[in-house]
């Protein structure tokens, strides 16, 4: 399977080596490079804003080759040696690894802690899964040394030329990395795509979630573009049209960019190259990770679950195409509404399924946040996501507006921005989702939106049937709905039913809500 | 959170006691017994059967409470030490675990170990992990111990009278405890609904897997419920009526008969019990390891997703209250079309719903037991899962005769009986998905259903987008689509495009579908 899109690079970086930086005017840097562009960019990136950096791999050639063809010119510097290269550095070190997510990283911080000294920094800047990155900050701040996960962002060009980055680990950290970090990073109307996160592991917690959005968008748009090719059966040059206008709208992004331009990207033979390639998907990545911390920590993130299976569903292409050819699908009508008012609904529906999704995101961030003892800062995490990343769009700013308005907004649908946009949305999303339905076309993100936006906000949902059906085979008990109490169902009391007449002396002990 | 139903059931046998069973006419057995009817019911299920049982318990005036009275006049047993109660055991022994799932079972392994000799057979048939029990079967196995995982289902009525019974681990131990599993079990039409899974920690797999779908039938009934009861406005004297006739057709089960019986239950005013419950629902338990197992294995699971998701959404319950209050759905007009139509419809939704849901935890079964590498026995899975568990229906019946038919059956969806059945639910189910997301009331679980089948009949599904956007941000390349090849689009190549003109010498090397 596939992993998504940065990620790949950071994996591919340990296959060949990992580089560190040393002594800059004022900052001491270590930071990987690799054949792999992420590596070598950010080295460059770096250097333009006035840092050396010395880069460091095991394989000392790639080094020298690097030095003497892309960094050729500029400031950066090598080092052949661990040892050479952290005796380079002043205090405290500064150390940035660019490595595989997993053993390599405590292999190569084994490696490091023999030549560092008190207050030295490690920088992760893989897609570690974040329960790794709590770990490792909490071991080495018991040795006296201080670990910052990153969440880095942004593919080759991000790299190069600003890419955002999510910091989070060990606080002292921060005073010391912040101005490299910040001038690194993207700038968006004058401010950095780069703040401080939260403690221990949320820079790559919340990189993560990033990583879970992105296929929540993808999904999304690959709905959008679905129901425009097969349920109004426009020509793909008409389809990129659709999105270049969105991207002058609320919808205004990158991956809504690079949709119009790929749809307009043709073979020799003038098809778009698009309708050559092979659908299935890639899916085993941080997207899936987001899905599981979702069901862990018991945060209905529906969208990003969808988008997950939808990629699983994608790639048992053989399964597909031999289940078409037994299974039909509803009689298939030419549209015959008007086909703008149609295209303005689906903008809503997509409009409103992303504002669902990005809900969610936060919620399970809160959640986490809560549950592991985590300050985050959430209009500086938004505010991180605006530019220089996969997710970069005009309606990242809004949500920083939004947290900066209201640091303790409990929702992004209670914030009064996004509750009028959901509002105007509501028809054309409902007309867009049922008319798929009827036509036979797959839309589970748009649906599990809808379907989320609809429970969210049903102040009573049919999970009282659920009880009463759990206290009915397992005695599990149930709680008092407010409103309804009397002197056999008390508020705040596990109750019981002996709803068959049998056996009714038997209760579950533990109700916890 | 609370957990699921028999699961909390063995999780408070552990907070007291567990039970061994010695010497019976011809077998050696031990089981749990606590105060939890379950245990309880189990020995004198097996007691019945004509087995002798022996209970054991570190509390042993538990055990000799549970002689005293509900086993007086048996020929249960009782034992006041593990030395007694393994000394009296014939070889091999057989000894059931019913503690909770955890690290109990590896400290009552332990305790157990020093008193067993070869050809032993330890038999955990609490909730545990799979994983454990992958484990445990190795380390056991290696010492020359027999180890059985076994599910158990049915809560106390189905251990008193038969219970589901599920059992995997040691092929060896089969032959010693099938004559005990298989009179024990529940009966359909003579056949026990107890069968052979497959290797290792297979028996609590497809536990996990039977659990997680019994919460997405519950939460297929839920959104059934909801809909005629927010939809068609029906008291629930009449949605009761509607469930029992359901009953009689092909939804004839277990939770659809106790749906009935919990509408028509009332409180002493008169008013339904079911709508004083709080209708909040606990989502921790085997439901969400299924949803995990089957982001792992990269399976699309995704009804079961979504009903844990559901309980999720239930739960933050003051959240909605607060939503509720300042986000409005749809104006909700009352029904004017045909009722009994409407029904029939409905009744069509849940039923194509159920199969996809069941066409889902099989593929999951299959996709795992090829990772790993389990033989199951799938008629056999479906034929335990007919009686004596929640899950418990005449449609399991129909499973096991499509996987008797063609035990290789790649998919229920291709099966005769099931295809025909879809085909004729189609309509329906459509209407209804489309009415409910006109009516704002939420069908997470019938959505995603839908969803699914129309992307697994879809030959080409949008993920030719994804993978074009993955490679214009990432250059993670893509395949060509089969009658697309040409001189640049080579069949089993790794194809990257230059769809900017800037830096297009990258390309991701680890394509893997």
């Amino acid at each position: 399977m596939g992993v998504t899109a940065d990620e790949m690079e950071w994996e591919r970086a340990w296959c060949a080596f990992f580089i560190v930086g040393v002594e800059t005017k004022t900052w001491i840097w270590i930071v990987a490079v690799d054949i792999v562009p992420q590596g070598q960019n950010l080295i460059l990136n770096m250097n333009d804003k006035g840092f050396n950096v010395v880069a460091f791999n095991r394989t000392t050639s790639k080094v020298d080759h690097f030095l003497e063809n892309e960094a050729k010119g500029t400031n950066v510097q090598g080092a052949h040696s661990i040892e050479e290269l952290v005796a380079k550095l002043k205090r405290p070190r500064k150390i940035i690894l660019l490595v595989k997510a997993g053993q390599a990283v405590d292999d190569f911080i084994k490696l490091l802690e023999p030549y560092l000294e008190q207050g030295d920094i490690i920088i992760d800047g893989g897609n570690s899964h974040y329960p790794d990155s709590i770990r490792r900050a909490k071991e080495l701040e018991a040795k006296g040394l201080l670990f910052v996960g990153s969440g880095v962002s942004g593919g080759e060009e991000g790299a190069r030329h600003g890419p955002s980055l999510m910091p989070g680990g060990s606080p002292a950290a921060w005073p010391a990395i912040k101005d490299i970090f910040q001038k690194t990073a993207a700038q968006v109307n004058g401010e950095p795509c780069c703040d401080w996160v939260g403690e221990t592991g949320s820079g790559h917690y919340v990189k993560m979630v990033h990583n879970g959005i992105e296929y929540g968008d993808m999904q999304l748009i690959a709905e959008a573009y679905d129901i425009l090719k097969r349920g109004l059966e426009l020509p793909d040059a008409e389809i990129a049209d659709i999105f270049l206008k969105w991207n002058k709208g609320v919808l205004d992004s990158f991956l809504i960019e690079i949709t119009a331009n790929i749809l307009k990207f043709n073979d020799d033979d003038g098809e778009p190259v698009v309708n050559k390639i092979l659908d299935k998907a890639g899916q085993k990545g941080t997207g899936k990770w987001t899905a599981i911390a979702a069901l862990d920590a018991g945060t209905p993130v529906t969208l990003i679950g969808e988008a997950v299976f939808a990629r699983c569903l994608s790639a048992i292409k053989d399964e597909r195409v031999r289940a078409s050819k037994v299974i039909a699908g509803p009689q298939k009508e030419p549209f015959r509404g008007d086909k703008q008012l149609f295209i303005d609904d689906l903008e809503q529906a997509l409009y409103a399924s992303k504002i669902i999704s990005y809900t969610q995101g936060f919620m399970l961030m809160r959640e986490t946040a809560k549950e592991v003892g985590w300050h985050l800062n959430y209009a500086g995490i938004a505010a991180m996501w605006r530019g220089g990343c996969i997710i970069k769009s005009v309606f990242l700013g809004d949500i920083t507006a939004a947290y900066k308005k209201n640091p303790e907004l409990e929702s992004l649908l209670f914030d009064d921005f996004f509750n009028k946009a959901v509002h105007k949305a509501q028809p054309g999303w409902r007309r867009i989702v049922a008319q798929a339905v009827l036509w036979g076309i797959p839309t589970p993100a748009f649906s599990t939106a809808l379907a989320f936006f609809d429970g969210y906000r049903s102040e009573i949902v049919p999970a009282n049937l659920l009880q009463a059906q759990r206290d009915y085979f397992g005695a599990h008990t149930f709680r008092v709905l407010p409103g309804k109490e009397n002197d056999k169902f008390k508020s705040g009391e596990d109750i019981h039913v002996n709803w068959t007449g049998r056996g009714g002396n038997v209760s579950a002990s533990n109700y916890n809500s």
